[in-house]
């Protein structure tokens, strides 16, 4: 057994040990309910800053809230937007730098939206941790700061330099984040050797997994309006043509059946196939787990994936394509309508100004401001084709481009060993379908590898309803981001010549 | 100047010289915010009905709160329906009796919808009476309180004798009434010689109208769903068949782009057109305005209807035409959709059950239950042809024939003659594309003519933000009131022969 290993596996059984206490910790996390999307719960989202500030600062982390600006809601009032917390531990010249991103804030949960506990209070069942919150992202965001307890309690030399990112608005769109990351491009970021951000999950609920790609988003409005107030059908039925199936026409022509998008311009905007992601090569050591992306991929369990979701079929029945189609193809989803009626029973008005909402997730190539103009340019023109009485509005609303780590980077591959290292298995290096925009600011402004290194599995449902995080993942992820911390070290990442994605 | 004459000017002035009086009690009336759609307002339409017999009392007239059933709101909760309010005034057997139907409930109302004075607080601008219920339906219930008040002030004997069915739930569909009046169909209604009801609009703003037709309605749900939970469309967009772009598409299946519906086998229920719709004929004198009945309404301005609701054209350019397609087609609207993101700004999320509402209204001889077989039957087989693997289940959710009054009858030409008298011209004789199922039930029960005369005009905006009564309708409604009492004597509707309609 290597020095290495040993003070690994030292540093593993004290995270076993006090398995308890992390649990608690995680409980008192959850039972704050800082959501972030609404008014209601701002001060929880302050409150819930303020605790993680407490126990940074315990740990000897020096820390610094940056005031952020303030929000307009829709109803026109104003409430300030929580502050960054920044921190850092560690100021050794001669030591690589971390930083280290997660985010503070949940989505909405109410009980009655079908959850089977209490969803701000951490409850354990078959050695699941239900709670909001409880995977995305506070789970991951505590297993970091537990790891520095756990080495400073076994006085051992935290062997980089850290540096803490935590916002509280990720779940409402990162509000002020990307200007605060600028404003202090140098003051904080500016010795930022490699950015680890753990606020995403494995492919499948087995096989751990490393992440180096994510998808961009274009959101968009569709405005369909005509008459001047909501109508009575009775009256004007049948006389006018109605905004709302307008809208539901123009809605239903942007995808085939099968969901391929039908906007034309999009298709010649995706990069094509690369070699690596095609073909199997054996020709690199370092990297071999890498070339041959998608054959090589184990843990992407098709009929499971179909079956936790409930569906009777996929758009494909290839697994590959399956794969390619949520990663690196775009997809177009509708989202809903604002103006017509959404409530239960029935309702017989005309809704006078209905508003679609869908987005496209992006992929390279696809750059946010050539998006909005072919949607918008294909939309009109194709509803201009329908010769309604109706007008069509097209509003583009906020787009982010899609990120590519590199991921022959070493960052990577002391990722990989420390996954091995916990799992004792290669991890399948994926993409995801979602958008953590800020993934590419932090690669963008530091110009230094991003990794994304999951701690939770597929199913932990995040945003959703029932989220949890197996205390199993939540203890072997704290024992990752230690080997990956020694392993920071000793796949000496500045020795490594990084290759420019294109 | 006839006998007739002389008295109606007499109580005419009477009316007019009263006009602040009417007015202030109108006031009252829609100070109290009688919303049947919510438990909230509930007790509102309580006070209401006891308002409006405490009034009624007042006048002599023996009321009797008929005790209605309970209503199961969505969320599981019970709350008590409204009684039903039954008047009586004059028992003698030499005069005809007349049933009037009115109704005191309101839709919701709430400033922030865009109304330009507070709804539940009566405004005069410009000779416009601005209030929730102004004109739908406290204005016209209080017209014939108002009228029986001035004839016994006057002491002027009422030629016939009156009835009173006052509801609290109508713009709720009437929950309870059919009940209650096939409970009382001897007891209270067996002696109904002919019934009246004010609930309705002009043509356009200039001239008055007697209604004979009314469309029924069929109410649908299309619920498509397949995932088990919303999913985040990052993960699975592009994977999986989205309910919401299935339903958008069925939904703009349904019409073609000119409101024309495209449900297999509606077109054949509809009734042909009769002689008498298409052709002027002068050969009955009783009815001679009643013949060649689209070529003869004159007061239908079709630029002004467009206008009025600003659109920039109507599904055809002839007037003719466009009442037909509002008063004898089938027409079918969409008024929105459950479970997919309703509210302003951006959501990312897939939903996993979405629920379409949509109604035809009906018109002779459309049936619901075969209605409903067809459309089922129809959207269950082109969304098979879809190949997605969503499923579709299409729920009716009520229906109501239409309905179709027989303007032959001299009860037409009595209240014909009393607008006549008033306004100074021959009224329109229209139909309406809405639907009051209450007017078919009580064609049913008494077995007797329904005629519905109108008070208010085309843009009161019953529903709608800003609903407002013209003083000047008001009053003219009143006036209109008592000569058509007058003339339903004189008209001895008992001597004209009924031609039953088909």
């Amino acid at each position: 057994m290597s020095a290495e290993d040993k003070i690994c596996d030292n540093i593993f059984k004290y995270i076993e040990s006090n398995k308890n206490l992390w649990i608690e910790r995680l409980r008192e996390a959850v039972a704050i309910p800082s959501v972030s999307a609404t008014a209601e719960h701002r001060q929880d989202v302050f409150k819930m800053i303020e605790w993680t500030e407490k126990m940074m600062t315990k740990l000897g982390i020096s820390c610094k809230q940056i005031e952020n600006s303030t929000q307009t809601l829709p109803d026109g009032t104003t409430i300030p937007l929580p502050p960054v917390l920044f921190g850092t531990l560690g100021n050794d010249k001669n030591k690589k730098t971390l930083l280290i991103y997660g985010h503070l804030d949940v989505q909405p949960a109410n009980f009655d939206d079908g959850w089977n506990t209490e969803p701000f209070k951490l409850t354990e069942i078959d050695g699941k941790l239900f709670g909001r919150g409880s995977t995305d992202d506070k789970g991951p965001v505590l297993g970091w700061l537990n790891v520095i307890e756990s080495l400073q309690k076994l006085g051992i030399e935290i062997p980089i330099n850290l540096k803490f990112c935590f916002e509280g608005m990720e779940e409402s769109g990162s509000l002020g984040l990307d200007t605060i990351l600028n404003k202090y491009k140098k003051e904080f970021l500016g010795d930022v050797d490699f950015t680890c951000i753990s606020d995403n999950y494995w492919l499948g609920k087995e096989k751990p997994c490393i992440t180096y790609g994510l998808r961009g988003i274009c959101s968009y409005q569709v405005e369909v309006t005509s008459p001047k107030q909501d109508l009575h059908s009775g009256t004007y039925g049948g006389a006018i043509h109605e905004p709302m199936i307008d809208l539901c026409w123009i809605l239903s022509q942007l995808t085939d059946n099968n969901g391929n998008i039908l906007i034309n311009g999009l298709d010649k905007m995706v990069a094509e196939l690369t070699k690596e992601e095609s073909e199997v090569d054996n020709s690199t050591q370092l990297i071999v787990q890498l070339i041959g992306l998608y054959d090589k991929i184990t843990s992407f369990d098709m009929e499971a994936f179909q079956k936790d979701i409930g569906v009777g079929k996929l758009t494909s029945t290839n697994p590959k394509e399956i794969l390619m189609r949520r990663w690196r193809q775009p997809s177009l989803s509708v989202h809903g309508i604002e103006g017509a009626f959404y409530g239960k029973g029935t309702k017989t008005v005309i809704p006078a100004k209905v508003i679609g909402k869908f987005s496209i997730r992006l992929v390279p190539d696809m750059f946010p401001a050539e998006v909005d103009k072919v949607v918008v340019a294909h939309l009109t023109k194709i509803f201009a084709e329908r010769n309604t009485a109706n007008k069509i509005r097209v509003i583009p609303s906020g787009g982010a481009l899609a990120w590519l780590g590199d991921f022959r980077h070493a960052h990577y591959k002391a990722g990989a060993n420390a996954v091995k290292k916990v799992y004792g298995v290669e991890p399948d290096f994926t993409r995801e379908g979602g958008s953590i925009p800020v993934t590419l600011t932090f690669q963008n402004i530091t110009g230094k590898n991003v990794m994304l290194l999951p701690m939770g599995r597929s199913d932990d449902m995040a945003h959703s309803q029932n989220e949890k995080l197996d205390v199993y993942n939540y203890i072997n992820g704290m024992k990752i981001l230690i080997g990956y911390q020694i392993g920071c070290v000793n796949y000496g990442l500045d020795k490594i010549s990084v290759r420019p994605l294109t």
